[in-house]
């Protein structure tokens, strides 16, 4: 029963990314094949039935050594009826019976919950959480996700809304979101909104700086060069990041009001400006929290990277 | 067994409330007693022992009747020990073994948890939660407090700080909060902290006004005040209002949009201007929330006034 097996694996709109690990989370294999979108993404689960079986061949293994298959997807998921509806970036704009269809194909029964839930649970099992009971953890990439583990489980709300930090209002007079009300975290710490962060501050800049120069110029800025010139003390930069990182610290501090977790776990792509990120986002939540919380919720940088996801779908199958 | 019974003790600084439920959350019998804060608060428990035990003789009822008295009280909790600490209106400055001297007094299992966090357990079980899975409560008193149920459990934290809501900061250059930041929800939705806000806009309001004349004059104005001179179209009342509401409904979207309960519940005595007040509330809540929560995630008024503490307590030894 002990050395029975968990399959994890996280389906992007790119790669699928599987992994057969223990029932401690250690991963024994790994491999990913290319998310085939076409055709209203029709191919995209009898490609993940045959890969798994095409593997369970090749390492000689079989469905009743496995507890179970956990997956992370993005779109809206009925985690009890393992279905996906609106994963714009797979192109499944209707429901998709995926627990059906994955049990079916393979025998080994199956879990599903959303990508930013699934990374949670990696990073709070295996990662920065320390396998504590109450984890958050903030994904900030192309826009801003989470999600929030406490009492050891994952909260999903009345409507699966739970854990979306990334639309937390950190400014009611601020930018517009694509989710039509204003000033969400989203629209000032996600890749683009570290740019728009940038963009703003540079109007009604004066001084001399090279993001300054470059964005008059019309260059193309990433939120990582905007890390990077601030780390060498650009001084519009360094406003920026500022700016970001005030909003980051606001919003963290009050989920740690609210909830009070052992830590908030910063992954995603914006987080690989690493300590530079991480102490100035501490510095405006200690500003923002009271002290038993200030003194009790660690922010925490991610540690997993792109494993965070195999290995917390992996886990809802445990 | 099923017609075993639960005894729910809500303590307070003036009262201790006693009530006998059924299983289902009924109350069957009910008394209350002064609360004795002399000598360092040590009267207590003995008397919390000695009522039980001489309602349980008057009642002719036997401790194997009971499955578990719960106790909701002020202070911080240490719900697994059952000890209290630093209850200063009880005058328990230090430790209170108050789990071993009731199981000692009484003969029956005994469960503790925090005064604001059993309200929230009552009004969850039998009040306008419904017996909803996941439901924040609020209550707008002297203080601002809260606690959280999540899939059916109450939320406390990694240092039982979950739920102190009272604490989110609305306004990063706000008052000052007596934990020492700034622009804590309970420095502007109190009860003082409505007055707060009516001293600061009187102070730069021209026209004409009750409100305005009264504070001039020097006269000890309430929460309740500031709400009835609103609903008489008190254009200074009215703005004074629209304020707290705008800040009650800051806090409670991004309540919702981190955890997408099915009920944000306001109680406590600020709550008794009512549907003003809610319809209010709900209006800023839905500028501060995205679509799905704003849907779902519905804002309600308490409905078990003071019996949410003796129901919630009740629902700990459950």
């Amino acid at each position: 029963m002990m050395d029975k097996k968990l399959l994890g694996i996280d389906l992007g709109g790119t790669t699928v990314k599987f992994a057969i690990l223990t029932q401690n989370g250690e991963i024994q294999q790994k491999w990913s094949i290319d998310t085939n979108i076409l055709d209203e993404g029709t191919h995209i689960v009898p490609d993940i039935v045959e890969s798994i079986n095409h593997h369970l061949a090749l390492y000689e293994m079989k469905p009743e050594q496995f507890i179970g298959i956990g997956m992370g997807t993005p779109g809206s998921v009925d985690i009890t009826e393992g279905t996906v509806i609106g994963a714009y970036n797979l192109n499944w704009k209707t429901l998709q019976p995926v627990k059906e269809l994955i049990e079916k194909g393979t025998g080994i029964p199956f879990f599903i919950d959303n990508d930013a839930n699934v990374a949670a649970l990696g990073e709070r099992w295996k990662g920065a959480g320390e396998n504590d009971p109450d984890v958050v953890f903030v994904t900030l990439g192309t826009g801003v996700g989470g999600g929030i583990v406490m009492n050891g489980q994952l909260l999903h709300g009345v409507a699966g809304c739970a854990g979306e930090i990334g639309h937390i209002t950190v400014d009611p007079d601020g930018f517009e979101c694509t989710c039509g009300k204003r000033g969400c975290l989203e629209t000032v710490a996600s890749a683009t909104g570290v740019v728009r962060v940038a963009r703003q501050l540079a109007e009604e800049y004066a001084g001399g700086s090279e993001l300054k120069a470059r964005l008059d110029n019309g260059e193309d800025i990433t939120s990582k060069d905007v890390f990077e010139l601030a780390a060498k003390n650009d001084d519009l930069a360094l406003r920026v990041v500022d700016k970001v990182t005030f909003y980051l610290g606001l919003a963290c501090g009050n989920i740690g009001n609210t909830l009070n977790p052992s830590a908030i776990i910063i992954g995603g792509g914006v987080s690989a400006a690493g300590e530079f990120l991480r102490s100035r986002v501490e510095a405006y939540f200690e500003q923002f929290t009271f002290p038993q919380v200030r003194n009790s919720t660690k922010i925490k940088l991610a540690e997993l990277g792109n494993e965070a996801g195999v290995i917390g779908a992996a886990s809802l199958a445990r």
